[in-house]
């Protein structure tokens, strides 16, 4: 089988004819065929070369084609590819203790899923049988995943096709300063206001009611939304006053995309649940997991854990983790996301300068957003909430794509997050070509 | 990382200290730990050997250590690991194409997921765009994953944790004919009576609310339940007068589990939808995915598909997918599996005449169960619905893997569904190992 290739336009045409596109029509769609990848490169067929400038979906942490990873696919799949939950092996034992030793050090162990949806519904599932209760928040500007239990805590359209929602699910607003309305002092002030408007919000909802506070401690595809300062200890504080799990959904910010290993560093805060995917493995094989507190673990010491799915913990994706991990630590990438990150930051503080359609851009480590305006006064978004008739931030993802820049938007805003390994020579020659097209944008699409 | 090995002794050590094991107690577990599988065997750190009657979780049906599919791992681990579900890449491409191929002649395109569960989350959500309507009928004796949407379809008590349960989920009852209390005289007679009663279990509900029906083929883990003949023809004529979707999880009963590609050729039967996941890859790297009706895809030429995952279309699981595939047809599994089922029918019914804790088997390809009762006569249960205070089960299941036999139970069903590659002697062999085990049970546990 694998020694017949097909053509590119048989994959293109297979692809068309067999296979359903994600969040998208079928028709019409023309998608890239990728030839190959490596570091923070992809080919198409006809040899052009892409920045990957999401790192995929924000996955990619370090880089394509890694030998380390690679190589320990190979010797796994040789040894035991699959073996069932129930048992135990050891790829599984050293990844589980490898996450806790980098984890905060309230952690315990470890709950793994196949990626970052499930871990959330797991996340929501501990919450509730270790507290006993039923509601959950999460916030609107959010995407959690989008199967139901994940879906339903997502609060942006993605949401939608999953209503009428699940009983208890409650929605609260987000520290988005930007678009607040309120000229805050510092970001105390803005903490102190949001913290003060959620707590408001469980009182009405009944506080022991409420099973658990799940965000993303960055706010990822929704415009990476970066906590103000007090913020996240505040959340924290109303989660000891009134027993509630705080959840963080670290399924993107974890794994140095934010300097650190997780976001939740940045901010000196220890959540009770840590939901984790992508940079784990950066996707080399599905995983994902929920990371417990030693509390939780030990409740489950004499409770069913009412948990589970057949390629939990699998030993084969859990081999990709622990080499990914070694790749963390020997490149120094959790250090080279911090320094870069550094640059980044200048580069866009550039743009947001020069150009009239930037209205914000937003950065931490190698994450980061620009936000595209029609005014800088009004700050009116450059496509209405929810919709673009006009597909114009599809086209100018398409100029980017056109100029070997690949990322994705989500509503006005554009994605900035390369890999990890990436340098500072790459890293401007990239960001060069982001200039050039928001020239375009300035020019043509205000 | 990979060259420094851990002892036995420290992988239990770890698996205790940093993993949350699925469906239990976590204090005082002491799984196996696997040092090595090959064909229908695996090995614990002893060296004692196991027949893995269960195909693990009802996956590893092509067996383990398969040299072409770990090939195939190795070539796409080289090639190309990960790509975004966006982009067109060859095995992708590939495995859709192949999959429709052996799919039901009304079957279009494939929605890759991660599992079996998010297949299911999926495919009501599907289901639910294509028809605009809301609400989803699914088994009291089911299990489709135990995520979220997942789980409000599952009937069984893993759905407990879910509740208070997603709006519009309506239980039905299962043509479960050893314990219906009916004295059917055909099996035409009891899927008349089966199906009249969900037609007016569909009436009350109001049939055009009713997006889908969503049924295992055959029955799971809740206990080999084998349609009756007419039984699917009826519910896909259910569906036929009030346009609802049909959709059949074959998570478990699909790649030639029942002695056919997908269960429901056993009864020449066309649902919209099918859910797959398990042996497409056999658990060698996860995947599952949903296959729609040309219908269903050409509705999302012109409409959003309102899905969407990381890993959809994971290229290295799909890579697994198309070599597990080739592997099949190429060792004729299919026909062995029709073989073997053969033998296997008789040996059941042997223990069934035998054993006096023996109240019934079911099997149909190498999918089977051994129902164990107090009475042959009252048919009373061999533990209470739901729990099993004694752990008489599990004793059982001790005893089997004490002498080889690996497998898992299910209420008071022990489930025997051995690898596909099996042959007579081997199944010869393992059974008497169940033979001798409910020697014990007649004797000691009545």
């Amino acid at each position: 089988m694998s020694k017949i290739e097909l053509t590119v336009e048989e994959i293109k045409q297979y692809d068309r004819e067999f296979n359903l596109h994600s969040w998208s029509k079928q028709k019409g769609l023309n998608p890239i065929a990728v030839s190959k990848s490596e570091g923070i490169y992809f080919w198409d067929y006809e040899g052009k070369k892409y920045f990957d400038m999401s790192s995929q979906l924000v996955n990619m942490n370090i880089g394509h084609g890694n030998k380390k990873v690679i190589e320990a696919i190979k010797e796994q799949a040789e040894k035991l590819a699959f073996i069932a939950p129930s048992f135990a092996v050891e790829s599984r034992s050293k990844l589980a203790r490898k996450i806790i030793n980098i984890a905060p050090d309230n952690m315990q162990k470890v709950f793994f899923t196949n990626g970052g949806a499930d871990a959330n519904e797991n996340a929501i599932k501990i919450a509730r049988m270790f507290t006993g209760r039923n509601k959950i928040f999460s916030r609107y500007r959010s995407y959690h995943g989008s199967s139901f239990g994940a879906g339903n805590l997502t609060g942006e359209p993605r949401r939608y096709p999953l209503e009428p929602g699940i009983p208890g699910f409650v929605k609260f607003f987000d520290p988005y300063i930007y678009r607040a309305g309120i000229n805050f002092k510092s970001e105390e002030e803005a903490s102190k206001y949001y913290v003060n408007m959620l707590r408001e919000q469980i009182l009405y909802e009944g506080p022991f009611n409420v099973a658990a506070i799940v965000l993303e401690t960055v706010t990822g595809s929704n415009g990476v939304i970066i906590p103000p300062k007090g913020y996240l200890k505040g959340i924290r504080e109303i989660c000891n006053e009134f027993g509630i799990m705080m959840i963080c959904d670290e399924v993107m910010t974890g794994w140095g995309r934010t300097g650190k290993w997780f976001a939740v560093e940045n901010w000196d805060v220890k959540p009770d649940i840590i939901t984790f995917a992508k940079g784990v493995t950066c996707g080399y094989v599905p995983i994902g997991g929920v990371i417990v507190s030693k509390e939780i673990a030990e409740f489950f010491d004499d409770r069913v854990l009412l948990c589970g799915l057949t390629y939990s913990g699998h030993p084969l994706a859990c081999a990709a983790g622990c080499a990914t991990i070694d790749v963390y630590e020997e490149e120094g990438l959790i250090e080279n996301a911090q320094k870069m990150g550094g640059i980044l930051g200048e580069l866009l503080e550039g743009l947001k300068a020069k150009h009239t359609s930037v209205g914000d851009v937003r950065y931490i480590g190698l994450f980061s957003s620009i936000e595209l305006v029609k005014d800088k006064e009004s700050r009116e978004t450059l496509v209405p909430y929810g919709k673009d008739p006009e597909g114009i931030m599809g086209k100018i993802i398409g100029l980017l794509k056109e100029r070997g820049f690949s990322t994705y938007s989500h509503e006005n805003i554009i994605i900035v997050a390369p890999p990890l390994i990436i340098n500072k020579e790459e890293l401007i020659e990239a960001m060069d070509i982001m200039d050039e097209v928001l020239d375009i944008v300035d020019k043509t699409m205000l």
